[in-house]
């Protein structure tokens, strides 16, 4: 600690517990248990090359470092580290935005960049491109996309990682490396072509430990003419597939690229379900003749998908009109709306105008509307009691996809004795082109002062961990989760009895031979911790080392 | 190697001279040399248990296997291994095309599956899907993105690699593995998403030597309902940059997918440059002003750009008029034509109706075209003198970029005491998107029968060195080389005194202990081959192996 203080001074060491503290998990579903994920202290370096500096210095005590770039991928772990007793680098002070280009279209930032910063930035400097952020306005850009994280507007941009091109990286023995066209001195290219020559070893980074990614460009949209938003509903159960079929092509076609938004009027998103609907799912899980039977009887229509269609409004309106073409030629008695052309940018107003929904997400204008919709005390929102662990897995783009889900999800309630909140209406989430999201059963994370908040949070994480392992079981996999939970989510790509891992292992030990970068980040552990604590699940004995 | 024919039988072990020399590099620069790359055998296992035992034998014997699936990329090596004396593991015989979707849009091949085949198990199922095809129409899907490969449809497909999704791999200690959602047993997303979870390793197949794949899954495009091709025209040399601006606008938007063919009416092509051309030059490089007025003496017309627009009719018509509106204000003068809107899929006819250029490359159509564009012999087609040794550099989409690197080729003309074909002209090449590919000193290469073969081909490749040299130092990188250049290439890749591929080199060691797998693959070499020979450029001492 002598010795990090040297290098960034006192004020950015943080060892007492009342700073440490405040790196903990703040909904972490082990909140005071005895293997909760908790660091030993925090150290905030200025630049990179007092990340260098601190690399060094860990390598010689074999400390732990958990680099973190804004921390706020609250359900995911936040701040803590998925060994206890790492120090947190934080490196929220390297924020510096370092370039912005409107005519090629990228962005240069540093770790400690924020949405709101990079927005901000845009439109003071007048620059004709657009962000895309994921719910957490106060995330890092970086951050997001190392997590695989995914945001709202047009794909492929709503993939983080996947729009990336070019890194920095302080490697775990504290090099600096350049990759891609990074790599070649003078390059002007380096946010422009991603591969360099060679081996691409930009993945390795993206929910891994092999080093600490200082700057990473992006890929921005372009700002848009217009935003078209339009809605189709359809009104049999069986629609689902030909619909999915037929947004497919018009993704993949890059006509309509525009976050796809499910629902039924009939009830499947995260409220609590209608008697009627409780009704139809009281005597096991309904024949696909008595959900056509309950859709006739409940308004005759089984789906809705809302679309955003970007570019100039005459593009907009010839897409939107060959996707009803299609899709009324696939569907009989599909019904069409086309809500609001908006011409860009929008005012203030027209931002949060739409009647149905604000606009924020879909233009690329980072907020804080999703952190409001869980649990909160009305006297007192700043401090939320519980928070949630998020569980979303990935499936094809394909109506049997949804209704698997949907039943592993019931049959998962039943076993576990839940009361079953399930339903054959309940939609995939469309973040990532070329797959869908379901939402699982997430579950309410309880904090300090909750009663029997120990029990409570028992209870959640074996739901949790029964959905996950149910989900894998049938080829569903989460594409993240939260600390607790990346052992036993890694746990389940087994192919080959676990060849990747093995593979990913000696890679590991390779670059990072004292295993000082974040061991254990998705079930990903250094030589020295693998065999003597690897965690299966977050009630396995403690692998952590109690601060 | 009879341990090897006990895996693969007699028939698909090939040691003798006149089977082996078919695996040399047909159009090698080093054709003949005592340091030219060639093999020492070869082998063709029938499937991946085949595949998994041929590399645990080379592990005993520390064997190099150089695998390669169609070995059709020539100018690029071909079946020629970076490191002479290794066997060459010919995939050919593993060319099952394992899954065409045509509602989810992708396919799942084998490495000795080529074009031609994968082209007509769509057609003749017709399955409503393109794929997007380099030259060599007889090369492998697979071998090609592992290249980094490049075709000519609607981006993002053309950059082949980007455009993959779950890799099977076989590791240099003979494990099978399977990346992204088929690490999850019984996932059926593997080809929906690519990460999994954890680190993602697939970028180390590509260009590399981390492991060999046996299965590769790539997305496609649903087959467009029409293709616009469109020309734009402008007055002046510097309205290269306005025009680059406003085509990075329509791409980026997705407005605009196809690929850009880049060319000016005063010549920058391939061919010899116009005598009045040649006189502009012969003072040394012309100043703007002088360029400008030769372009106001010779036509007024400095750049063309010919377009290709995907999708509904009506949607190429509206993109079109948007294009021209956005052109014709940045740009005045700028002139507009819209050679016609071709109705997918054509005709047989109709694919070679274009007066101008036949369509294939543009409709995913693989051919041999560009195979017959080089110097062949009129009475003996089948049996060119030369090839060439291609040289393309990775600018930034700006017309800095352009001019620079027409600049860059011309000093380096002079440097080298060449005739000079070097114009202000010559505009980029647009395969990738997001960057543009500038063809710069491709080099011709000489086989058996020529007078004076040995000099000439040293002379190429001091050509081809210099202008790879001179273009690094000003910070343009080729995307890819002859075997015979990976190091030098790679050399020039060194910021942080070559800290990427020291990162590499370290991963490399650890996953192939013995260094098996295509030793000197893109400069990547194991430990035991790393100090003793590395070879500096093509003309350094042979490291290699004589068989």
């Amino acid at each position: 600690m002598k010795e990090f203080q040297g290098v960034v001074g006192a004020d950015w060491l943080f060892t007492a517990d009342e700073d440490v503290d405040t790196y903990r998990d703040a909904y972490s579903p082990l909140w005071g248990e005895p293997n909760e994920y908790i660091p030993s202290a925090a150290v905030a370096p200025a630049d990179v090359e007092q990340v260098q500096q601190l690399v060094r210095i860990a390598n010689r005590y074999k400390l732990p470092l958990y680099p973190i770039s804004t921390g706020k991928n609250l359900t995911y772990g936040s701040t803590a580290p998925t060994y206890s007793g790492s120090v947190v680098l934080d490196l929220k002070r390297m924020n510096r935005i370092l370039n912005v280009d409107d005519k090629r279209n990228f962005a240069v930032v540093e770790p400690g960049v924020t949405y709101f910063d990079l927005y901000t930035y845009i439109q003071e400097k007048g620059l004709k491109v657009w962000i895309d952020c994921p719910d957490p306005g106060w995330g890092s850009p970086m951050g997001n996309a190392l997590d695989h994280g995914v945001g709202y507007t047009a794909s492929p941009f709503r993939d983080h990682f996947g729009s990336h091109c070019g890194m920095e990286v302080v490697t775990p023995t504290g090099e600096i490396m350049r990759t891609g066209m990074g790599a070649l001195p003078n390059a002007d290219s380096w946010q422009d072509y991603r591969y360099g020559v060679g081996p691409w070893v930009d993945g390795l980074f993206g929910q891994g430990n092999f080093g600490i990614v200082t700057k990473m460009g992006f890929w921005l949209l372009p700002q848009p003419e217009a935003m078209g938003t339009a809605t189709v509903t359809v009104p049999r159960y069986a629609d689902l597939d030909p619909l999915i079929d037929e947004l497919n092509y018009l993704e993949d076609s890059m006509l309509i690229t525009g976050m796809q938004e499910w629902g039924s009027p009939l009830g499947g998103g995260f409220g609590a379900r209608s008697p009627e609907l409780s009704a139809l799912m009281a005597g096991g899980w309904p024949s696909d003749e008595q959900i056509e039977a309950y859709v006739r009887a409940h308004g005759g229509a089984a789906w809705q998908v809302r679309l955003h269609i970007y570019g100039p409004e005459p593009v907009i309106r010839a897409s939107w009109e060959y996707a009803q073409q299609r899709i009324a030629r696939a569907i009989p008695d599909a019904a069409f709306e086309l809500e609001e052309v908006l011409k860009l940018p929008p005012t203030r107003g027209q931002i949060r105008s739409h009647e149905r929904q604000p606009h924020d997400d879909h233009l690329g204008i980072p907020n804080m509307i999703t952190f409001g919709m869980m649990a909160r005390r009305p006297n007192d929102p700043d401090n939320p009691p519980q928070g949630h662990v998020d569980m979303f897995c990935i499936i094809p783009r394909t109506g049997q996809g949804v209704r698997q889900v949907n039943r592993i999800l019931y049959d998962t309630e039943r076993q576990l004795g839940m009361p079953s909140n399930a339903s054959p209406f309940r939609g995939p989430t469309h973040w990532y082109h070329r797959c869908y999201l379901m939402g699982a059963l997430g579950v309410p994370s309880y904090r300090d002062d909750t009663p029997d908040r120990s029990a409570k949070n028992r209870r959640s994480r074996q739901i949790y961990a029964t959905a996950l392992k149910n989900l894998a079981a049938a080829g569903f996999g989460l594409y993240r989760t939260n600390v607790a939970m990346h052992d036993l989510l890694v746990n389940q790509f087994s192919f080959g009895d676990h060849s990747l891992r093995r593979f990913q292992e000696a890679m590991k030990d390779a670059v990072d031979p004292n295993g000082i970068v974040a061991p254990g980040r998705y079930g990903l552990w250094p030589k020295r911790l693998r065999d003597q604590s690897r965690p299966n699940g977050p009630d396995a004995p403690a692998a952590a080392v109690r601060k």
